[in-house]
């Protein structure tokens, strides 16, 4: 954090406002209307237009001990992306409203959004509008997203068929131990200030957590290789509530291989020494943002060269319920267990 | 409160977020896919979408020692329509996330949720996703409104000309007194919680405040008389402050009359009532979600018999400066002193 510090009040609600969006860029031509008005204006002429919402609180979804300003608003604005990705749309615009309490500086602040003017500069995203208010307790942010997508392109969860192959991107597990070991950090950190954590040995799990990306590339994936999946969501709770929640919204069973979920070695090696099973976190962690997704068994040629893809199961009629077949040879129902917010 | 408490914490997450929108009904042609997925799909094809966000913290925007929860769900929807609105746009949905402290019931939800509904079938909107979380401290509520318009019929506030007349809607100044009012009967409750407060005498103020419309009639009106304003906004921090936010962003100075801004009987008896000038009411005391508006003085006949309207002033040259002049002959500059949530 910078050192001088700049009380965020002496500003006002205009001035702040003013101060934190007048290096916007434009990159959409869709975006008619940016910050600055009541309301942005987008035009989507023989597009549809997808939107999703998110609501991150203060040591509810995040914890600024271990978190960098700058890392929470990249990944305030990429766990949006994550959900327009999911429909197997192109994110165009965001709005970010903040509730800030007074122990933010304006340099705090700053920071805060160099992460989310870094991920609208990746992600090739407007941000278009927002609201800016004081918050007595802890930082709230709110994230709405806007995408478009082709008409009769967008993807659901409810629209798996039987004998679809299940699919998932990238690797799963590990932003649940980099989780697990910034706790453990924080707590050790409390007991004794002195100490100062090594985060070295862990960095890809920690990545994982701290500064998470969307699978921007495996929709682009999709549109080259001509693959409509037949339904797809992003993993935000982890494995099982996702499959679960294709399986309940497309009335389907599924079989899903324990040997088959993609799982790297950094999570393994980091799962090793925490004494966590790397499987559990897969499917029960969260907050990975890779995609799942179903295709057509006829697609299978299409998406086996990209190593990004691990077909993982299939998709079976409900009465077949919904089992894991683990390595040992066993089979289990699959439970959601992912972390609930509201307990 | 309905006398059964159920925990929200007995539904889980998805339970919650399946318990508040069973009974959605959908009511725009454009709206593809609703809640229920990552993302809500809208399509757009010949109309520009607009879009807008709020959030709401309690303690901060609302205090529910004198809100009813019906009330809130109301209240947030409709002052983000009202900024739909103020684009000369029609809102056709929205998205609504929560976080919930664990002092809340499920009844209180659906108490909330029932005002939510309310305003979503007066106002024909389509509620289409949301977040759902726990809060440690508070309610906290964010709400994105997206409309549509006709190509090149939004307006903006950075467009008003010299010599435009200056207009609102409604009357102004009696959401403030309402406040006035039920902050001070709740001293009086908190003192002595044996004296039921006597809201009757007060209803007009206290339904401005805690209910408020949005100006869906006046928009209506401007599409029927084929009236484009040159600019427009709503007016929620107060008249000065929505004054100068029109002359700063198109450039302009201003003549604003005293005796023209309405203000209602009731608001003016309960004004005097309570020692405080209606006049500064309407001026600083924001929460009207009136609308503010200029238009080209060719329109004036358009406009002149609709008792919803009155003309308040007239657009001039940026040297002029913002002025007020005061029915006792006497001129001042515009100064907005309205409700600095961040102090």
């Amino acid at each position: 954090m910078a050192d001088h510090r700049t009380e965020i009040s002496s500003l006002g609600e205009f001035g702040l406002i003013e101060h934190l969006t007048k290096n916007i860029e434009l990159r959409n031509a869709s975006t008619i209307v940016g910050v600055g008005d009541d309301a942005a204006v987008i035009d989507h002429f023989g597009k549809q237009t997808v939107i999703t919402t998110d609501l991150l609180i203060e040591n509810i979804h995040f914890d600024l001990i271990y978190t960098p300003l700058k890392h929470l608003g990249y990944k305030s604005v990429v766990v949006n992306l994550s959900d327009v990705y999911a429909m197997n749309a192109t994110p165009t615009q965001i709005t970010m409203s903040l509730g800030i309490s007074n122990r933010f500086s304006l340099e705090a602040l700053d920071e805060f959004y160099e992460g989310v003017y870094a991920a609208c500069e990746k992600y090739s995203i407007d941000l278009v509008g927002g609201d800016t208010s004081s918050s007595q307790k802890g930082f709230i942010i709110s994230v709405t997203a806007i995408g478009e997508v082709e008409p009769d392109k967008f993807v659901q969860r409810s629209t798996a068929k039987k004998g679809d192959l299940l699919c998932c991107s990238g690797d799963l597990g590990a932003a649940y131990i980099g989780l697990v070991f910034l706790e453990r950090e924080k707590k050790i950190f409390l007991e004794n200030p002195n100490i100062r954590p090594d985060l070295e040995g862990e960095k890809y799990v920690i990545g994982r957590m701290l500064k998470p990306e969307a699978r921007k590339d495996i929709v682009e994936f999709f549109e080259k290789a001509q693959i409509v999946p037949t339904s797809m969501m992003d993993i935000s709770d982890g494995l099982s509530s996702e499959i679960l929640h294709i399986c309940k919204q497309s009335h389907l069973g599924v079989v899903l291989y324990e040997e088959k979920i993609p799982i790297a070695e950094e999570t393994r090696n980091a799962a090793f020494k925490f004494e966590l099973d790397p499987t559990m976190s897969a499917m029960n962690g969260g907050e990975d943002y890779e995609l799942i997704f179903t295709v057509a068994q006829s697609d299978y040629d299409k998406l086996v060269l990209n190593e990004q893809i691990s077909v993982i199961g299939y998709m079976t009629e409900s009465e077949k319920g919904k089992k894991i077949y683990t390595k040992g040879g066993n089979q289990f129902d699959i439970i959601a267990q992912g972390w609930n917010s509201l307990k």
